[in-house]
């Protein structure tokens, strides 16, 4: 497929460039249209791409972009899972070019959902192109790219059970995720969970002057401080109450098996600029982002927050606060048990709210099944060496459902490097993942 | 005074509310030209009121309004202090009518400023003017309207040593304060004073993808709030090394007085609609706002904090922190404790900042001064019954500069209402209080 790239290059740009301009931001209100703009571009692409059909299928919230070529039913079949929607680019101001406006520098593109997860569901639709433009598509292929990832995926699990015959295939194939690094491909072999909620603690009904309510009066900032710095102890554990009862402890050998995993300490501070690394004690760097939970607080405000200064002694205080489940913790029993919990440690003088906003299983796919195999000797010969299995500690919640709803297995080829920084300003996505995985996706379907 | 207020009520408004349409928030850049048109405007009514002379003085910062009239020299002098800068009116969407265009409501004027301290200084200008229009005043006046209070007034101690001469006075007359409740005036002889920092605790150089790094990378907000929360004990101590070396305890028979001050507990929760109050062990709340020093969180802010949710582990995390202290508590030391212990308890994973916005110390007046039996004997008249000395919460800190500077005492003859919401949204004035403030301000004059 290298010659194919090599001829088709600014083509691509153009197209993939042409989704990345498209602010389709799915927490958004006011980037409804632009969603919808982005799924039919997206159908325009799989058609081009030569698709039999495609089309934008409405749902409950953002619409799915469904197309497929059916080659002979006797074949197997790959369905391809990726997400047009993209996180928010804020805060704008810490972005070097226009989030929306990609721009390639230093041989990678630029751009809010370069890598997450424009750039690399792209990488599908070329090497779909390829493979039905050269003759040599030996599979039958469906897609399936959802507009609600980032928030949570509300929708699509009903839309697949609504459409479960539609969808029927033998693997599910996505490329959301990292490689271990530039030198060390690997291949994500099971991801965490997730439980997101918003909490709101209301002290006094109103504002009050901190002068001359100040020491007599419970403050509600300093009350959720309390809170959230009792929900993880000196160990690093959380303690929610039942948090840990269904999380599998894994074998010393598995332990093992992950920690052939290279990582080096010293570049992953290096690379944060931190002089520390803190997590639950007992375990290593890796082992807490792939086979531990945890919690973290995504967002916290509360009274003044502009310039200067205001003595006031505000009436609400509110954090976002998520945990990462791994496989065997279920999503929606955490998120209760967390409501459970906080409500229980609220002290009498405050009233506390608990909102549930998304949440999803965890999962693991069995690094001997054939998928696992032909996706291992993909990228063997476009990297050079052997891939590493992992585990991720990111979240596709929604693949958990699609697995337990379509008994299909996913498969994560992830080309994203850490260096991408999505979800945060100045997104990118190298140029040579680009390609390198256009190629080995291109082989996966030559070895399944 | 009473007819006098009769007759020009209307004019009162007209004059009072051309003040409250001028935005003046000092803590903000934009309405630094509303700051000089608020300083005109009352320069203005000093002079319609019979200032010999009225001018606005430049400082470093905002211009302090300076007028005067000189009767003879061999009476007593009165230096009256207040304010023309208000706090930022925010959040503007939990006001019921525009913060800057004043309204009359179920007898009260509700405007940012129509109590702190635009419409305590006006009792001031109209006392003033009565006397003069009617021939019957017998003092020298003399009067500072600054423009930084809400700010910790940074330019104002300068100003007053660079003209200590043309200041000098016998007493300093303030109304910026509040009395206990519509039923029982009080006079506040003695103040808390404050220490004003913000932090910023930064852990990793850029935002991260939670669902990568949570669990192995210190959160900074998770750590602000560790660190927050550790800021003050189970018993309502503040843990800063140092922070109660300088404080004196009151004698028994001290507190016994103050508790004279009448105060139910259940109406203080009902008003403020909490279950409990809480605060330092071992003193009431009446003691716990007007004796005991305290810590409030007055703003924090980190992470996503939009609509909807994003999975992010932010890189840093902030908020603004104050303490009130009490006399004898020197305030700069204070902020510098605060700032020695904030980066001590700092854990090697996050750097923090501290960074001293504003501050004061505290002041005490003596009840048998001649001023303080003017006042009481003047609000008794008005009120019917004797007022009860008071000890603030709140405070004022340049009046403990001013009291240092030019060695005169500060009488605070506080108007003001707890149903005022000084600093939140919907701030009022009852016309009550307005009306009755400017008949005791004016019986001041005929007893001290």
């Amino acid at each position: 497929m290298k010659q194919y790239i090599q001829t088709n290059k600014e083509r691509f740009f153009e197209e993939l460039f042409s989704l990345l301009r498209i602010p389709s931001v799915s927490s958004k209100e006011e980037n409804r249209p632009d969603m919808k703009r982005c799924a039919d571009r997206l159908v325009e692409l799989l058609l081009e791409a030569g698709a039999d059909q495609a089309r934008v299928c409405p749902t409950a919230g953002h619409p799915v972009v469904f197309g497929s070529k059916l080659v002979d039913p006797a074949l197997p079949t790959v369905l391809v899972y990726g997400h047009y929607d993209v996180q928010p680019a804020e805060p704008l101001e810490l972005w070097k070019s226009d989030p929306f406006e990609p721009e390639i520098r230093d041989g990678a593109i630029y751009a809010r959902g370069a890598n997450d997860d424009k750039g690399q569901l792209f990488m599908h639709i070329k090497a779909f192109e390829f493979l039905v433009r050269e003759g040599k598509l030996r599979h039958n292929v469906k897609f399936i790219f959802e507009g609600e990832e980032e928030i949570g995926s509300p929708s699509l699990a009903q839309w697949a059970k609504d459409n479960k015959e539609m969808l029927s295939a033998d693997i599910i194939l996505v490329s959301d995720t990292t490689m271990i690094s530039e030198e060390v491909p690997s291949i994500n072999c099971g991801m965490r969970g997730l439980s997101y909620v918003e909490v709101k603690v209301t002290g006094p009904d109103k504002d009050l002057h901190s002068g001359h309510y100040g020491g007599a009066v419970a403050n509600p900032i300093n009350v959720l401080c309390d809170m959230i710095s009792s929900l993880i102890d000196k160990d690093g554990k959380i303690t929610v109450k039942g948090f840990y009862d269904d999380v599998v402890e894994l074998s010393a050998e598995d332990r093992a098996k992950l920690a052939r995993a290279p990582f080096n300490l010293e570049e992953y501070k290096k690379f944060l600029d931190i002089k520390e690394v803190k997590g639950e004690s007992g375990y290593t760097t890796m082992e807490r982002t792939g086979i531990r939970p945890c919690l973290d607080v995504n967002g916290i405000w509360g009274g003044y927050t502009g310039e200067g200064s205001k003595t006031v002694l505000p009436s609400e205080a509110h954090a976002k606060i998520s945990m990462r489940l791994v496989p065997n913790q279920d999503s929606k029993t955490i998120t209760r048990l967390f409501e459970e919990h906080f409500k229980s440690i609220a002290p009498d003088y405050v009233k506390v709210e608990v909102t549930p906003h998304h949440g999803g299983d965890g999962f693991l796919i069995p690094i001997s099944s054939p998928a696992y195999q032909a996706a291992s000797r993909a990228m063997t010969e476009v990297y050079g060496v052997e891939p590493v299995p992992s585990r991720g500690g990111g979240s596709i919640p929604i693949l958990a459902d699609l697995q337990r709803i379509l008994g299909i297995d996913p498969l994560l080829m992830g080309f994203g490097l850490e260096r991408d920084t999505i979800h945060s300003p100045n997104e990118s996505y190298l140029l040579k993942q680009l390609f390198c995985g256009m190629e080995a996706i291109a082989l996966f379907y030559r070895y399944y």
